[in-house]
């Protein structure tokens, strides 16, 4: 390839603007190009912290990008509550609304992607009330459920399958969605395995399911295609099961012409 | 941060090895520090280009990171046939097999996530023919409903959301998908925009649907709120249209503890 064109560089931060930046599961080598250089040239970094917590997941991950930004750890309660949960995320947007308009290229970082069960989705939308909206960026993140279907080495979707994606809190939801997917993604399984696996069991999908606990997260990743075992050895909060229910085909060839 | 950690280098392509490696949605930066490595360091880059195409958009994307490795170009007919499909792909297989134990190191490449709707699916399952489990790895890439997500700057899923991903081809299981998840993400678009324009306006959700055409695709991304305008616009294969359906908040506040 001797005339190739050159892409250009990866997107660095601006003054003034906000990113909310998605670094993948655990694994720093998952962030995207523009994820690294975002944080590397930023001023300043929010690395959100449960209360739980000793230090961030999120920072954990770019340790290497970071060498002298200003870090602002955002502790937050993890708790089932809009209220108390958007309380806590208005100081950090008044923050950002600050530091944007005095000049700083602000980043706060999230695990996983800023759209899919994040706290970026109500920093997001409070900083917008703070900041204007061409000042405001979402950088796409690999998802806990992408990642493990990568250590699997199976499909999630392939010609006419519908993946659905859901906590797995609801099991009557859960139930009600196995007959409306081909494939099912459920976050936040940890709590739930031995009730999913008796679930899954008696829809004869027992052997259809698989659980990842902490994907890509170095020292404690778990991969399990034996639900029973997983809820034996009690593997937390970061668990992600999917569910291998069928397939849904291409249309027999004389009818598809596209 | 003094005492940090450095979490190491990113993961390189190893001589006998295969990687099925997703490179996002077309914006070079968005590849993954993994991706970009294990091309960097492969012997051989299968990139996969569709008969219709002059050259290989995921070549394209990465082309950045191409300097001295044999590229395979695997032109594909884009026909929904698995016969078809799978016998086109078998060559590739094989090709893979005889390269990796003469002890090369084989990275394909592909747009987008390997397991999200990829011809990777395919040949992941024939290389595993030919090729020993523990010498075949899957690399997550960001998936153009992600990418589309971040330019809409709308959260796709919060709190209990359940959010559906299947193609646009058949719309009576479009209809039905609506009933069912909070949100809907619609790949495969192009030709049904107008019919789903349609669709929506009857359900009551053409406002709630939005459009992205090319997401990162550098010149040819086009972004809307209004199905009817893009319909009119005939924007091609790769469009992906999100529709919010509504939210699935958390319970009360006492009914809830985890």
């Amino acid at each position: 390839m001797d005339n190739k064109e050159k892409n250009g560089n990866p997107m660095r931060a601006l003054s003034g603007h906000f990113y909310a930046v998605g670094v993948g599961p655990g694994s720093p080598d998952l962030l995207t190009l523009r994820a690294a250089e975002l944080i590397r040239s930023a001023d300043v970094v929010i690395a959100p912290r449960s209360r739980k917590s000793d230090v961030s997941l999120a920072l954990q991950t770019v340790v290497d990008f970071v060498d002298g930004q200003e870090i602002i750890d955002h502790v937050f309660a993890m708790k089932r509550d809009v209220e108390s949960t958007i309380k806590s995320w208005a100081k950090v947007a008044q923050l950002v609304g600050r530091r944007c308009r005095a000049g700083q290229a602000v980043v706060q970082i999230t695990i996983g992607d800023p759209l899919i069960y994040s706290t970026s989705c109500y920093l997001l939308a409070l900083v917008r009330e703070n900041l204007a909206n061409d000042c405001v960026h979402v950088v796409p993140g690999i998802s806990a459920f992408q990642a493990s279907a990568c250590l699997l080495d199976e499909a999630l979707t392939m010609q006419e399958d519908r993946m659905t994606v859901m906590p797995a809190t609801d099991l009557t939801r859960v139930e009600e969605a196995l007959d409306h997917c081909e494939t099912l993604v459920l976050f936040k399984a940890g709590k739930r395995i031995a009730e999913l696996a008796d679930l899954l069991d008696r829809r004869g999908l027992l052997g259809k399911a698989r659980v990842v606990c902490y994907a890509e997260q170095p020292d404690r990743q778990f991969v399990s295609t034996d639900l029973r075992e997983a809820a034996n050895a009690r593997h937390g909060y970061m668990a992600t099961v999917l569910v291998h229910i069928g397939r849904q085909g291409w249309p027999d060839r004389e009818a598809s012409s596209q």
